[in-house]
């Protein structure tokens, strides 16, 4: 999970060029990737924060709760800590240290709750705040190598469990949740345990992208969406397939060889300096052109690291360019209401002339007894 | 985990009518507790936006992306659904409700994403944003009876793995995951799975309130604190007891029995009327007398109930009255860094004369092999 100490000391110094650039005078990060990727730690999430304040030239300062700061203690060295009382109002240390190097443009990460946000504003009322996604993915969206190799690694891993998953199992006759814990056991088998998850969207469901598993028992004929990964030493997998019950209805080989060719195509599109948007344009005009457009209702993908969705979106509107060691997925799909859905996934990521897939498990259409 | 339909329906009519004596015009709350709260649903938390909007009068409106619409098909019976697609700005649809009943006021729940927030107030630029804490507590803090049913149920289930873990499992060789994994499997028989906690905290770690498992192998004589619970329908148990492994030493006795003590003070301290923060100074002044108030580093309680730190905090400076129907945790501690520490805690329903104990089980100190 931990990034190297060299590691977070050279993000550091880059996220303080960035800043520069960007005029920010503050970044504030509370828990999250964010937070994670900067220090190599993963705080507690609740009502107490703990923070990361970044200034955009000297040292930063943990801000942390006395009961979690042993913790964080070994980040001493590194940072100023701020140590605060349960009867002490923490936003007050994040606000003395924006008055004191006088921020005028205070950034936030994306997930920093409102709570903190609002006392924030109101104890820095002259300041201006932004969000910082734009400042942190300037850093996080390109992975280093290292990460790469995490990402690879996870995906061989989730790979692995797919291909056990399809050797030994069924699914007619099983229900979601059955499907799902099998799979489960499986990712731990293959050394995947951590945040594991698993979309196990069988027949009329499989028309829900995000469906919620349940004990609906699998029909002959059912094509069964699976999106399923999890985090190998902090980095996901992410990765989706769509096998079906028995023997396919023709309309569903027909459907799924549309999905298939949107995301060879979306695929064959990924390289440095394209758009985001034209992935997505890329696998829309195959699906489009096959007459199934107004079923594919949402992005064609997202980038993939510490977290399972992160910048960049490949999705139309974001005209960002891709760049090497921009790992991202490529996920088109087809949902008709009351009917069925496809859905097939990789994780891909972007190289110095193209595109390389970390997923390597078939994507034709499988029939599991 | 769902709310009854009525349930649901008396609590947005309570809370239109908090929201007037609030003087509160908008309501924005994304997937949270709160949501849940309010509609039987907890919902996917991502970068795509998904809130409940609820104005002062008239009916409450769902903000959800369009491929997880499916999930909240069934709240369209009674909210208004503004589905939104990949390309669209979702703040931009709560903005337009904001707009639309002019609204000057707008709460936020605190766990709201930053970036949303951000938003909202960039295109609601005249509106005055607060926490929607205080209205939000005014309702859940309270808990209705088929609330407290659950929690003493959740109590009950998890008394009862402790039990067995009593009964039998040895502390002293055992590593604090190998501990976890036991407590977790008891907790998984006895029904509890979902968002199971576990804080396995051995020897010198002990001083640690919050302390990160790790393979370290439990010692004879070493206290142990196990800080354990999960949900069962949706509603939390949250419990800790510090047994020892095998004999424990005469000054952990001593430090065992002051910890004992606070915690039958505070106890005793709840009732209808009593301010929290008479809680937390019951138990204090029990081990500042006894010569250890440093080592007490964190409030005595908090609130139980969707989730496992809410309101009432029972902490100084908070001078809000305990009423019938809180249920808050009783959890006193002692930390001495680098050597031991221990903690003792019970969930507590506040009743209309006084205040019982949802967990039954001893808090003597039990020594186990």
């Amino acid at each position: 999970m931990g990034a190297q100490p060299q590691a977070v000391e050279r993000r550091l110094h880059r996220l303080q060029q960035v800043m520069e650039q960007a005029q920010v005078d503050l970044l504030v990060i509370g828990p999250s990737a964010d937070f994670q990727y900067l220090t190599g730690h993963m705080p507690i999430l609740s009502e107490r924060l703990t923070a990361l304040v970044v200034p955009r030239q000297g040292r930063a300062t943990v801000v942390v709760p006395r009961l979690e700061a042993p913790l964080l203690a070994d980040l001493a060295d590194r940072y100023n800590m701020a140590i605060w009382d349960e009867t002490e109002r923490p936003a007050a240390r994040v606000a003395a240290i924006g008055r004191e190097i006088g921020a005028r443009t205070v950034a936030v990460n994306d997930q920093l709750w409102s709570v903190f946000l609002l006392q924030l504003e109101e104890l820095l009322a002259s300041a201006a705040f932004q969000s910082a996604a734009g400042v942190l993915s300037r850093l996080r969206a390109t992975k280093e190598a290292d990460e790469v190799a995490l990402l690879r690694e996870a995906a061989r891993r989730t790979d692995a469990a797919w291909e056990e998953f399809c050797a030994t199992s069924r699914l007619t006759g099983q229900t979601e949740l059955q499907v799902e814990a099998r799979l489960r056991e499986l990712m731990a088998k293959h050394g995947i345990t951590d945040e594991v998850f698993c979309i196990v969207a069988s027949g009329p469901n499989s028309a829900s992208p995000h469906h919620h598993n349940t004990d609906r028992v699998i029909q002959p004929g059912d094509p069964v969406v699976i999106d399923f990964g999890g985090r190998y030493q902090g980095y996901f997998s992410d990765i989706t397939r769509t096998p079906v019950a028995g023997e396919p209805h023709p309309d569903l080989v027909k459907i799924y060889e549309i999905v298939k060719a949107a995301q060879q195509a979306a695929f064959e599109a990924i390289r440095p300096g394209v758009a985001c948007q034209d992935v997505d344009r890329a696998a829309r005009r195959v699906i489009t052109e096959a007459g199934y457009g107004e079923y594919f209702i949402h992005r064609v993908g997202h980038g993939l690291g510490l977290t399972v969705h992160e910048e960049p979106y490949l999705v139309e509107g974001n005209a960002q360019p891709l760049q090497p060691g921009m790992v991202v997925s490529d996920e088109p799909g087809v949902y008709i209401a009351g009917q069925w859905g496809v859905r097939i996934e990789d994780a891909v990521v972007v190289t110095e002339d193209g595109a390389e897939r970390l997923n390597q498990v078939s994507r034709e259409l499988i029939a599991l007894p």
